[in-house]
């Protein structure tokens, strides 16, 4: 492999993932994972713009900067794009009242949306949320309208919290699909509108990107898709297995400059900065 | 279309789904669906052979049975085929210990198997069993294995009961197919191998067998696809936009002779007693 400076050669921004990259969320608030909080200082110590990137739909963005902030990160609200407000945007744009199936700490981000009289279904991590009720009363929706629209808060297959892995999103959203016959429209990583959004809040062209992530897939494969280059970090969600996916190979694995340690300090820093 | 004398000559036996077709499930122990009972007593006057093959997996099938009995239908227990005993066959051939993800009226049917030190997950229609905690205990085990095995008891989409329409097993497998990226065996219509075994019981040869059951995939296109005839009937979670499927196309859609009564007596009978 190419040495770091080569192969971050041109690049201006990084888009950070949250969960699993800077910290493990869980019932006890989540922990803060080595390094990251000061490979996040590093970063916005160096020439490059930083933009975080999370599909994390459980929490309003308020709630999650709150959190990262005790947690110790140099982070605020208006750096973080997140699938909530993008999905208000575009229920607004297209007139469509969601029957929500998500979780309490998300929903103020709704506060301003008309859910009267649904006409479509909004998923995101609903956690406990997801019981067969809950699961049913979406269902039921869906199959109630002539043409179901389904929007879910991305799609990711599972991801760590601090007691193991626990579903995400994706396998819910796809329960719906098989049920109901139907595709689901995706608004967070990895659609490259979202990923767009990012770059263009901090004004870099893809090919001038960095995506850091701990989802072979949705971060990697997705930011790859979309002309940046990909690190998958080995925390997170991350398992020994997706170093040999047969569909995506990463630009790098550290998040990290020392190999003894996988994750103090930040491959682009320690390359660019 | 043909008559039904035609399109039915040579029919030596009739399959018969059961919920849907012969009753509505529901908390409330269900309800016979309006002439069932005396179609299924007219088809096992007449010199057909008549075999119930369903894919319930909330039920023994001594619960099942039972229930069916005290609606009035003529059913003995081993008239039925159902997915919970095939799966043990499978499960005790091939020395899987299963977790189960199961309604507790199925577990007596799972008496004899090992579950300890679990190496594969059978999930079976498990209603409010399908809670966020216990799906994330199943996908757990499955990402501890190496070689990951999910059998699932049916894939059906979702089924009727009396407050209205549920998600049934196969959104809930679709789940773990997605968050494990694995394929489950379905054990169970429209499984070739579920059908031959109902046909076997009746030493009835597929060409002169026909499929009654109110699911277009799991019922009518799996029938056909293994050679018998298939007709769908209106009841149960049947849906008028069934009738302009893009791939199945029943045989018929009548469990009934007279168009104005959509369920009262058997077209076979009609066509064939």
């Amino acid at each position: 492999m190419a040495a770091w400076g080569e192969r971050l050669a041109g690049v201006r921004g990084v888009l950070l993932d949250i969960s699993g990259v800077l910290y493990d969320c869980g019932a006890d608030g989540g922990r803060a994972i080595a390094g990251s909080v000061e490979a996040v200082a590093r970063l916005k110590q160096s020439h490059l713009k930083v933009r975080f990137c999370t599909n994390d739909s459980q929490k309003s963005r308020g709630k999650l900067v709150g959190l990262l902030r005790r947690l110790g990160f140099d982070i605020s609200e208006d750096e973080v794009t997140s699938p909530a407000p993008a999905t208000c945007q575009i229920l607004k744009e297209r007139g469509l009242r969601p029957h929500l199936l998500i979780h309490e700490g998300v929903r103020s981000e709704f506060d301003e949306i008309d859910t009267s009289n649904p006409n479509c279904v909004v998923i995101a991590d609903a956690a406990e949320g997801f019981s067969y009720q809950n699961m049913n009363k979406a269902f039921q929706v869906l199959m109630e309208l002539e043409n179901p629209v389904l929007i879910s808060l991305g799609k990711g297959r599972y991801y760590k919290e601090t007691s193991g892995l626990v579903l995400d999103v994706g396998a819910y959203m796809k329960a719906l699909e098989y049920a109901c016959g139907i595709e689901a429209q995706v608004v967070g990583k990895p659609s490259p509108e979202f990923f767009k959004a990012a770059l263009q809040a901090i004004g870099v062209e893809a090919h001038q990107a960095v995506m850091i992530g701990d989802d072979i897939v949705g971060d990697v494969g997705g930011a790859q898709r979309c002309g940046m280059r990909g690190l998958q970090v080995r925390t997170g969600k991350f398992r020994p297995t997706d170093e040999h996916h047969p569909e995506v190979k990463p630009d790098g694995h550290r998040w990290g400059r020392d190999p003894a340690d996988r994750t103090v300090l930040c491959p682009v820093c320690a390359g660019a900065a």
